[in-house]
């Protein structure tokens, strides 16, 4: 219902419980792309699941806390973006992604990382904006280091993926950064 | 952040914490105004209340109970429009809504109200919306009437302002009377 | 083991976890009776579900929110009435009520409906007390007729019952008006 | 509002919110007499105490673990009584009490503990129930000892009254004791 | 991970989330010895039961309201003991224990019940600390009684224990007696 | 009460309430020294602020989530060390620490960490230390290089510290690394 104005193109929709199945439905027919390096899409089994995990998220948003919201493509959900927190101390969050297999090569996600970037620092005044991807993740990559962040280090085996650690490669822009940028 | 498009002139942006001073400075400079029928105006005396009562708004909306927006009217806060709760069971909800003194006369909160009766009926599924308005609030009830709601009953003393009880006409609008319209 | 004496015959009695065999007979063998007005009938099929619906009904209690109460006639259960919640703030109240088939036509209902009226003006001091009745239950609406409620309203699909909506008529009576009674 | 019935003059009042102010005045105009053996006496300064204390005793009903409630004397509140707790698994309560001071030499607590201990071992099927009174209290052990209860023990500096531990005598009554008696 | 010293050879070990599978061992192993004088024993089938009871040891701790810890002999978990709260206003306290059969007969209770008893009077400045043991558990009472703790009463059918009551003796120490004998 | 064993000088200690004023009394004898690295000392003003502070963090070790303990260095409080939070699905945790100034220059940070992180990897099966100091801060920098951890990056203002930003250097340890070691 309610949406983020990314472009003409995109918007971003705040999960709500009316939206289970169609969550549901992305992460299924897209499955093997995913679980690449998402660790929970082998844990999806139902859009059941989705009826506790969206209001969890929803709570997140009303504590001002972060949100994940659903791409919307020309209407059609393609994929999730969100805010895994915020840290209102240091003034710095943390963006998460993922997109449809078929809606890959659009810049949908360089788009929709950008919006939420002018959102972080002007709006809300955050200071720092952080992207993790695993190291191998070449197509996640690309969306912190197309958008000018920062390397910043790697954390070794800083996740795990069904059993199996990797490094995560973690980018870093600062507000002073962006605005030299505008 | 989040809102949800009428037109080209009005959106309804979910209220968040980072909208306290604004929602408040709507209510202290519509004072006189607002409190002619809403009964807790006159206990807002600070834009501090407002970091209780936005999360409580926002838990509201993740228990899937309704919630409370702000109107944009290119782009300022004028009013607040909102489901006070859904009544799944019953297939129902009921719109609250008020305006500021100097938004008065453009449409809005018709526009707002039509916006959110299709929304009730075609994306949630329900059958039947409800509007309570004081029986002299001649410009509250304007809405449902101009909107072809039907007068279903009058609740005597049913709501207290300031110590002084006032009957309420109670106006339903049903899906199927709704589709009709459309 | 807490009651309110209405007369004589009837003690009104809050509900205890002990009472959820007892409760659940008067429901079973009135199954037939009472579905044609209660939605829940249908979804009862054990005493065991009481177990988490009294504890509910007596939160409500603690809160100061309203009660449900078995009515006792000559020390047996025949039915059930409550205040489904008090607006403390509006200073009004809803009666709800249902009664064993056997035990009709005793007066039992108006008797106890009179005693909660005194209760809610008299000793809560509050100004309206709401009855609502399905448009078709006849013997529902009996009670507030002989008791001199006002008809106020009729709410179009008020309710859903095993998904057929129908209409529910608005009884109201004032502090004002129950004290000229008496 | 609810009451159990002890006979024609005493009945025992569930304490609702709608009790503060009399309960405060029981406390008050007793107070000398009451902090002889009461630990919390002093503590109590308002009647506004009573509106978090009294929705706690109402919770601990609703979680079928005891309750408290005002002793009515021709229909006059003139003390309280409750079961601390119950222990279900062990099938044992302990009760308690207090008495204002012209309430006196009625016999009204032995009659208002009788009823209990009925009510206990008939309706809740409980196995025990024990009496704890400091040991000079000599008006508080009266009851136990005319009711037949069996010393069981002196818990030496059992309780702290006003920074001064005394002993507690333990009284304890069995369901096959008070069965005989019957 | 953390212990309480009680000498060379013993330690008491709060118990963690990663003690499940150990505790339960230790429980199933020693079944017919600890169901004589343990109520709970047969409720406890599969260690993940102790998935939601450590949680809430280790939350009455969080509280200050007592503990549960593992007796570790020569570092191997021995049996288990505790405090079953602290009642803060009356100063008191309550020790409850068990052993697995093979570790009876080195003083391994003995020392930690007077290590607990230290702690209790001189850390925590309780001024009594309670032992009950049923009457019959003449292991049981050995403890309190090597230690010259007084008996105070005899709780009569205090306990059930697999649907038949006993009493239970109640043992007291005072912190004015233990100081003496140190 | 409950200790974790260094070595024969030290113990980590878990903060009961019991320790409210011997912790605060740590921070405000060092609160210059603190103050420089640690951005919550300023916030510190009575003891009474850990009576909900430390419950906090016992309640976060029920919950499985990390711990903090005092640092006694032959019994007396010189620091305080745990862990931020425990990640069980990713196996890594962190570690944060500060000292007395009057307890540096004796080893005793570099063998608290040791102790902890043989706890992580071997009693707790993680896969992954990570200790986070400011930049400049090098004498917090010196322990984690002490003991072989990596340098994997440094997260630009990444923490503020009385409004002004600083870079944190992000130290790694990987179970395998440390088992090389031992």
């Amino acid at each position: 219902m309610f949406t983020f104005k990314v472009d003409a193109e995109i918007e971003l929709q705040l999960f709500q419980l009316q939206d289970c199945k169609r969550l549901y439905h992305l992460v299924n027919t897209n499955r093997n792309h995913l679980r690449d390096w998402l660790p929970w899409v082998d844990d999806m089994s139902s859009h059941y699941q989705y009826e506790t995990i969206i209001p969890m998220w929803l709570k997140q948003f009303a504590d001002n806390n972060g949100f994940n919201t659903g791409i919307l493509y020309h209407r059609e959900l393609v994929g999730a973006i969100g805010f895994h927190y915020i840290d209102w101390r240091n003034k710095h969050t943390s963006i998460g992604y993922y997109l449809a297999k078929n809606a890959e090569g659009n810049g949908i996600m360089t788009r929709s990382v950008q919006a939420l970037l002018n959102y972080a620092f002007i709006d809300l005044g955050l200071n720092r904006v952080e992207i993790r991807c695993g190291e191998g993740n070449s197509k996640s990559r690309a969306i912190p280091e197309r958008l000018g962040f920062t390397i910043e280090g790697r954390i070794r085996d800083g996740e795990f993926l069904y059993n199996k650690p990797h490094d995560l490669i973690v980018y870093g822009m600062l507000a002073r950064d962006w605005n030299r940028k505008l």
